[in-house]
């Protein structure tokens, strides 16, 4: 929930001017995305989406982004399409800050998503997946093991504060996942990933599935890994308990299209360890790094230690309703 | 800058559908607004405000704000229109909170207010002022003298912590206030008043005023207070010196269609330094009880500080450009 960065209405005018989006009619710092400000903007034309990249997304990454966003939407992903100015290019400068308009998408996100929106959910992912086949950029996950150890190694000293024994538990489980966690390329297959799919970057309608925003943690990876991530950001109650049938429902729609082989349903569990991790261990170093005034409720690192220890317990994907994989 | 309450995208859609304003598309909360959760709602119609009254804002004043909108923009005047449900009605509850939908303005809120945005808010101010003449409620102002003094006693043990003599400085200011202070309906026009027109509750599109928001500090008062208040708030630059040219154009277009009387023109000096104390004093408060993850940055106290100690040194209203004040 943000706005960083304000645009002056002077500043929004001319920068507007260098598209062919017609004349400003409103625009208003919208209370979503904790990475980059984002304005709805609407002209005369009807509503887009203007967003101020922040700090945290690094600008030699944007160009994949935005290319990344126009290649699925391209391919009918209801994904937000870039906006190219009059000049061609997508990516400019306002407000001191890289920017991007893109279309606006209808929907609402799910507040308590239900198992019919995992099946939408696991279409879409792989239709997405199928999608980036011929996607000729690449970004590394910078959110991976290195990653995840670099953020415990900044948090070892304090983790203990957030639930006693923590650093010695997560420091096991980076063992682990370390010792375990396949290379690149071996058997399972990779590809751009979105890497952040949660209820409030997917919109429904009707409910039906009708917009995936906020590419911006976007990077090559497994695309089981994908799934791990998906499948801890829904299929789990608010209460902490794990709703197979949102899994299965999840699982199910995704292999209609891309059936997952046996490499990725032996390693589903691990990948759901290390994405339990990975969302883990950025609460944990939020919630411990907090900045007076960012006007950004940290989220509770518990819930992930919670997800993660749920899946420590699990023997095989089995137990997330795949039933060929016993 | 808020949202405190979410609604559930079932619940929105359950609320929706006691308008007649079509399904809805798209919901997106609003960083705007500091006392209630606002969203902008769009419908396959258009746009709406959706707003969540949070808990600043008495339930019990929530019929006078609307009825004053409504009376408001059925003169003419740029303000949102509470649309009303099947039922008639225009205030109802969602998500657990007082809720309503009004029509959305077109325009954006000037960052760096120039002269010619003086002179539009002053002729609207002035439109307001006549138009209220005919309204038939009334709410008193509990941000008034009783109000700065309640305050006043709720920081005064803390307030040098902001400024080394400010409770000092503040008491005396108190004293005089209220040793000057007229009587309602001694002389001076009241009526109701928008007591809160800062730059970001205005409109503009085009250099022409097209909104005028946030009726929720609303109540009767000396009309020249409320002029006092729009003083304050956009006739000083950023560095803190005040700009004659823009309250010269403010007063001047204002008057144009209401003039000030004689006792208006006395007493400007004097509501302009209890103007100023009434944001110095919530701005105070606010600044001395900021509440962990509101996720609002509190404004600085001492820019209204500075106001008053300007006020305080003006002779007569000529100093704000008023020529004839003399």
């Amino acid at each position: 929930m943000a706005v960083y960065t304000e645009i002056d209405d002077v500043a929004l005018e001319a920068f507007v001017a260098q598209y062919d989006i017609g004349a400003v009619l409103s625009c208003k710092g919208i209370a979503e995305g904790v990475e980059n400000s984002n304005f709805m903007l609407v002209t005369d034309r009807g509503p887009y989406i203007l967003t101020l990249y922040e700090k945290r997304v690094h600008e030699r990454d944007l160009p994949f982004f935005l290319c990344l966003m126009e290649h699925l939407a391209a391919r009918g992903l209801p994904c937000p399409t870039p906006i190219s100015g009059r000049d061609g290019k997508a990516l400019r400068r306002a407000a001191g800050r890289p920017a991007s308009i893109v279309s606006f998408l209808r929907g609402v996100w799910p507040r308590r998503p239900e198992p019919k929106h995992c099946t939408e959910l696991g279409r879409a992912m792989a239709r997405m997946h199928l999608a980036v086949a011929d996607f000729p950029r690449s970004r590394a996950n910078n959110l991976s093991l290195a990653g995840w150890q670099g953020l415990f190694e900044a948090c070892r000293e304090r983790a203990d504060e957030v639930q006693p024994g923590l650093a010695k538990s997560l420091e096991r489980e980076l063992e682990h996942l370390a010792a375990h966690w396949p290379a690149a390329g071996g058997g399972v297959p990779q590809g751009v990933i979105h890497a952040d799919l949660f209820p409030d970057n997917v919109f429904f309608l009707d409910d039906k599935l009708s917009g995936i925003i906020d590419f911006y943690f976007a990077c090559n990876d497994a695309f089981a890994y994908d799934l791990a991530i998906a499948l801890n950001a829904w299929c789990f109650e608010p209460d902490g308990a794990f709703n197979i049938t949102k899994a299965r429902n999840l699982f199910q729609a995704y292999g209609a299209l891309r059936p997952l082989n046996a490499e990725e349903l032996r390693l589903l569990p691990l990948f759901a360890r290390g994405a339990a991790l990975r969302f883990l261990m950025t609460r944990l170093y939020d919630w411990l790094n907090q900045i007076p005034g960012a006007m950004v409720r940290p989220k509770d690192p518990k819930e992930y230690v919670r997800k993660l220890n749920f899946h420590k317990r699990i023997k095989d994907a089995s137990a997330y309703g795949l039933d060929g994989a016993k």
